[in-house]
């Protein structure tokens, strides 16, 4: 291989012969399927129902952490907010900006773990995009994923329709994605066994719509945490929440690394878990299913919808006082997903 | 407005407090509409037909250029790549990666640019995200547009269509984009009146597919300009492709300013022009319909299609002499869109 080729060039953004060359050595080559490979402007599908349409911009640092990497992140994150709305994932579209001097084998590596990730999640790369920056214009590879996916009749998925009494659940410990890459980018060694979370949970998802088509909300806890992604429930309900904090699972080394870090748990992102809001009837099979599921094996009830201080979430602490518990301000840990 | 409010924060992209505000206030407020403002982590509609899913990054530079800007281009620029599958766009994703500092003014004005030309192309702005990256890790701002639109009944458009006899239509003079923002980010002046072609292209298409619903090929020459996606067809199609250098509209301003830069304007990225490739008899009603629209009033036949040498691209030129007219090799006006 020619020294120029170890290394992403601009050219390789261009448009051009090189970029073309990188699009099939790269992409049309690993990302093997018909649609992809037509190579036009668009992909094109028939489709016939609900559609749902989503979309993320991925700018973690490092781009390789413990658990996984910037590609896997990419596509667990769609897969996992078209599956929020209930939908079953279809199809990806992939954009990537990569900073001039991008390693070619770190390029073939996160693409490699995009198919692996896309395979498992059962979804299609069916378009995608290449530009090339200069150097010091960004800062080694963002990736973009938009997602469609397909809503099954009945179901009616939203933060916007919690419901006072509802339970509500979280499939497993919350803080594993934030403080295994802030460890990996800080090279802090107190969690050395600590993983992102990083999973698609569009099966998991399936089978709680299984036992209880009439979930009301769904949501992944990721920018912000489980405090902001039960805030924004409440708001978009106009409902108040009550959380028990011995109810939240945590795992010993991200205790023990908040702790040390002066974070909160509640405030870190996850990238494979999310928050069920389901009629306190169901609660019980939904909870079944899901540990029943590989992704929700530690899935719990935390709490309650409860009526009264709309947009209010309140956690019983251990010691069994009240607290608030509000959005994040500021942000602790930026460039976490 | 507090001080702290006239630059993006790091905070504005945490998925906590701040980015709510943000969100609300450029956003939702901007571009109201009712699938957005759910903010569910996914849009949901209805769709029933041929769905067409495509997806662009925009990394341009400067972000304001004489014609336009990144947000007008990142509407127009997926708004085309649909258009050019003959599909009717109608819904678009939109995520921003924002370095750390950008004025608020400049993005207030780049989603006023968005609103309109979203507007201009009748498409929704679905679904959105936001995330900001510290200073010197991206370059102010860089837009991903994901598109959807639906492909009407009986269009089959793809670069693979392309047949021998078929005659070559260009829309209007290549160049301008290119050359537009060259001009701003290098500060020359030799083309003070020359602005960027950004437009999009949707109802120019919808105008020819009513004359002619047997289009072969549809491409808008972008990045690598008119001879790169000349190539890209002839390559995909495997058929030889014949132009008249003479028939193919430049500006003198493009002219002037690819002469002295040592350019060639068959290289050069435009943002509101589009290839058609069309059967020899539908050709002169294309061009008339073509000619009738705003954006097509510059329309020509450029050349044919032929038999024999699959992928080769020749130019006759004004001299009258015979040359191949090969991709873009290398990339002379690296971030032009």
């Amino acid at each position: 291989m020619a020294k120029q080729e170890d290394k992403i060039l601009l050219a390789h953004g261009s448009g051009g012969k090189i970029a073309h060359e990188l699009v099939n050595r790269v992409f049309v080559t690993a990302l093997d399927n018909p649609m992809l490979a037509r190579l036009d402007d668009s992909a094109v599908a028939d489709f016939n129902g609900r559609l749902a349409f989503t979309t993320d911009s991925y700018v973690v640092s490092p781009i390789f952490f413990p658990g996984g990497d910037i590609g896997k992140l990419a596509v667990c994150g769609t897969v996992n907010d078209l599956s929020m709305s209930g939908a079953k994932p279809l199809y990806l579209s992939l954009a990537l900006i990569i900073e001039e001097g991008l390693p070619f084998r770190d390029l073939e590596r996160i693409v490699a773990s995009i198919v692996k990730a896309a395979s498992k999640a059962n979804v299609v790369i069916a378009t995608g995009d290449t530009k090339v920056v200069n150097r010091g214009s960004a800062d080694k590879l963002f990736i973009n994923t938009a997602g469609i996916g397909m809503v099954p009749p009945g179901v009616d998925i939203s933060g916007n329709n919690a419901q006072p009494g509802d339970r509500i659940i979280l499939s497993g410990t919350i803080g594993d994605h934030g403080i295994a890459v802030l460890s990996q980018r800080e090279g802090l060694d107190f969690s050395t066994k600590l993983k992102s979370d990083c999973a698609p949970l569009n099966r998991l998802v399936a089978d709680m719509l299984e036992v209880c088509p009439d979930i009301h909300s769904l949501r992944d806890p990721t920018r912000g945490g489980l405090a902001t992604t039960l805030n924004e429930l409440a708001q978009q309900s106009q409902v108040s929440i009550r959380i028990e904090e011995e109810a939240i699972p945590v795992r010993e080394e991200v205790h023990a690394a908040c702790e040390m870090l002066g974070l909160d748990p509640l405030y870190i992102a996850n990238e494979g878990k999310l928050v069920a809001i389901v009629p306190a009837e169901d609660a019980d099979k939904v909870l079944k299913a899901m540990r029943a599921n590989p992704y929700g094996r530690q899935a719990c009830i935390i709490g309650e919808v409860r009526t009264g201080n709309p947009g209010r979430v309140v956690m019983q602490t251990r010691i069994g006082s009240s607290r608030i518990v509000d959005m994040l301000v500021g942000d602790p840990l930026p460039r976490i997903c």
